[in-house]
């Protein structure tokens, strides 16, 4: 009896606000359904048809890269770890370890890092070459294909001072600096080690992670994990199409791409003046990126937009038509306007603008719900791989965060991290040359 | 230089306690090919070969039907709300709100919640009817195949009071009474609504889950949420196979086939008795239950086997073989001991001992992690659905908390929620029987 209350109490609801994150734009029409008497659950017509937009061939194509992934192994470039260049996976379990007191003083932790080094290098390579299948039974992974699992392990600075082997660390190892507007929790900080494991399907990625985790219980314990993920290939509209971030705009569309030589220049320490055991390897920064959803999906499309520097529908450069055509900062609008505006992200963070710097982006989403004050718990894993760190993050995130991106009112940095990841072992294990 | 250290004090390390949870058994054979010179790391070999035991045929099937369901809606039963017997997705989302409290007392509430239910019920026929290719860019989402999603609402009993529709409350919707060994935080039970949204892709599930719950931020507020997982179908070794738990237990077996007389008595009330909106519904129980994984696989493959009842490796009862022989609780082994411990999860739960009870489980493992102290933040998201929680979770968890399960050393009830989950609408909106 209270429908008419009800109605007229609706009619107070700021529309934009219900459909700004709701995502519907104006295609919902609230009330307008049930107000023609349209039955809204019509169940005898939905699954009648399929695929509505997504066309047959190009689904096709995308199921058949999806099942690649998810029945072959990852295909490593020989002399690295995989996770780096290798095709970004669905998923991925990120698990940053603090190294256990040990009796020893500084040479048994020396000795016991080795170890752990070790025995993670022969658990990865089992699961490598092997795949799934040589799990036993009474794996929640059993019986699985091997869905692309890789895990790649780095060494964060502090592990170098606990395990008295300073004398081995990359000069190019630095602390990351603070930043103005970093809202950092400790907990979500740092690490001596850390494993980055990525597959195709969320159970072996879960599995590997615990097996790694379990594997090292002795020598280190974890400080802080984080699980991602990005839509799945088979549900993509085109296999190779950039995935998007929870913003819902493409994330990674300025990456080098991997095998160009600018790409090996980015992401590969070839330094001579480098340790050997680290020549040939990268530098991974983590940033836990909260991103303020609400307050981002209030915003209207084009003010969203020109935040970016994008368009959301196909991420090309604001002005400019393509996802892929080269950023012109230079471009102005009919009214002599900049095309993409002075504080946009894409500008203050263009290598033009930042001396060249370039990293190369893999990042995931995560989503925890909600926190214990109802606020969102969702953003993106940033995941940044280069040569050099001070010339690579470093420099782009100073750039950003002291340059007034317009994006920083909508992020915060909540956890940081960086680790040195050695090149793939041949005959011995992950960074022997460092600890033995 | 502390090459030998390390290697000693690597035989320190119990070989078991490695090899566990590491759920690699005794396959990994630590040490063997580092000390006899093999390569750790052959890249090129990884990728040479693809899926080991996987046959290309059961994978192909495989594979087309994970591509059906990521590319299509998900067909609902008409007059059923999606989510109970529509084919369980590889991801999902449950999101426990409770209503704001409101300016115009109980009749407020009551309209607050009518207008609440409605603009669920119109997002929801939008996105069922119209896939998320109605999403507009900018939407996470935007462009994905439809992926199978649903989204389920039900209502708790705290709900009732507070808007004033206690004359509207089925007598079966009671509260979940404690039982022994509850380990449960408030802040992980309860709730006057829920939503569970289901999806093939986990982009589209958090899109839907986020969507919903912007939708409803006027009137109601998330309590607690959580995501949920199994293995997708891609990667399962066959298509149809019972998914494993994090236990490495295949989860589900005992269940009544959806479709079959038995599921439909199992799952549906059809009580006279009961209230007209709920008639033809279901009741969800949800308890969040941690898994102590590292206790779990301390224990041997024989051990655990016998904790559940089941074989790890078919899920078949022990002393049986393949996985839906029916269970026999009378059968001894050579020794004239039975088969089925006397203290075995499934011989507790077996609706032989329980008055018939059953009911149907359709749970996610859920992996958040390690928390602060370090402790595994994994389990099971348990998901019962039945026609009458009294004889149905309540009875079935009384037995196993009461009875010893065997099981309760390894397991921790965290959470715990009940809900009533309506028909789905005709012409109306969902519940619009009781709250007009």
């Amino acid at each position: 009896m209270t429908k008419g209350k009800a109605d007229s109490e609706g009619g107070r609801v700021s529309r934009r606000r219900l459909l700004g994150i709701a995502g519907l734009g104006g295609a919902v029409g609230i009330g307008a359904g049930t107000a023609a008497g349209h039955a809204l659950w019509p169940a005898q017509e939905v699954g009648a048809t399929t695929t509505g937009s997504h066309g047959g061939d190009q689904l096709e194509e995308a199921a058949r890269a999806r099942l690649a992934r998810a029945r072959t192994r990852a295909v490593e470039t020989p002399g690295r770890q995989g996770g780096i260049d290798t095709p970004p996976t669905a998923f991925s379990r990120t698990v940053a370890f603090d190294l256990l007191a040990s009796d020893g003083g500084r040479p048994g932790a020396q000795a016991r890092l080795g170890q752990l080094l070790r025995r993670w290098s022969e658990v990865i390579t089992r699961i490598h070459v092997g795949g799934l299948a040589e799990l036993p039974a009474g794996s929640p992974a059993y019986g699985l294909a091997p869905s692309s699992l890789t895990a790649t392990v780095g060494i964060g600075p502090s592990a170098f001072d606990k395990a008295g082997i300073e004398p081995g660390r990359p000069t190019r190892l630095v602390e990351i600096p603070p930043f103005p507007g970093d809202a950092l929790k400790p907990a979500w900080c740092g690490g001596d080690l850390v494993v980055v494991v990525g597959a195709e399907d969320p159970v072996a990625c879960a599995t590997a992670a615990q097996m790694l985790a379990k594997a090292g219980e002795e020598v280190a314990r974890v400080r802080w994990s984080l699980d991602g993920f990005v839509r799945t290939v088979a549900a993509a509209d085109s296999p190779g199409a950039t995935p998007r971030n929870l913003m819902g705009h493409k994330d990674g569309t300025g990456n080098p791409k991997p095998g160009s030589s600018l790409f090996e220049a980015t992401v590969f320490d070839r330094d001579p003046d480098t340790p050997a055991w680290m020549r040939g390897g990268s530098y991974l920064v983590v940033r836990r990126v909260r991103i303020l959803l609400d307050s981002w999906f209030d915003l209207d499309r084009g003010e969203r937009e020109r935040v970016i520097g994008r368009r959301v529908e196909d991420g090309a450069p604001l002005g400019e038509k393509g996802e892929f055509t080269p950023v012109d900062l230079t471009l102005t609008d009919s009214r002599g306007r900049r095309a993409i505006p002075p504080n946009a992200h894409i500008r203050l963070s263009s290598p033009q603008n930042v001396d060249g710097s370039r990293i190369y982006r893999r990042s995931y989403n995560y989503d925890r719900g909600w926190d214990e004050r109802g606020q969102r718990d969702a953003g993106l894993l940033f995941m940044a791989w280069q040569a050099n760190p001070a010339t690579g993050f470093i420099r782009i995130q100073r750039h950003l965060a002291e340059g007034g991106d317009a994006l920083n009112r909508y992020i915060r940095h909540e956890g940081s991290a960086i680790f040195a990841v050695p090149p793939a072992p041949g005959a011995g294990f992950i960074a022997e040359e460092l600890l033995t």
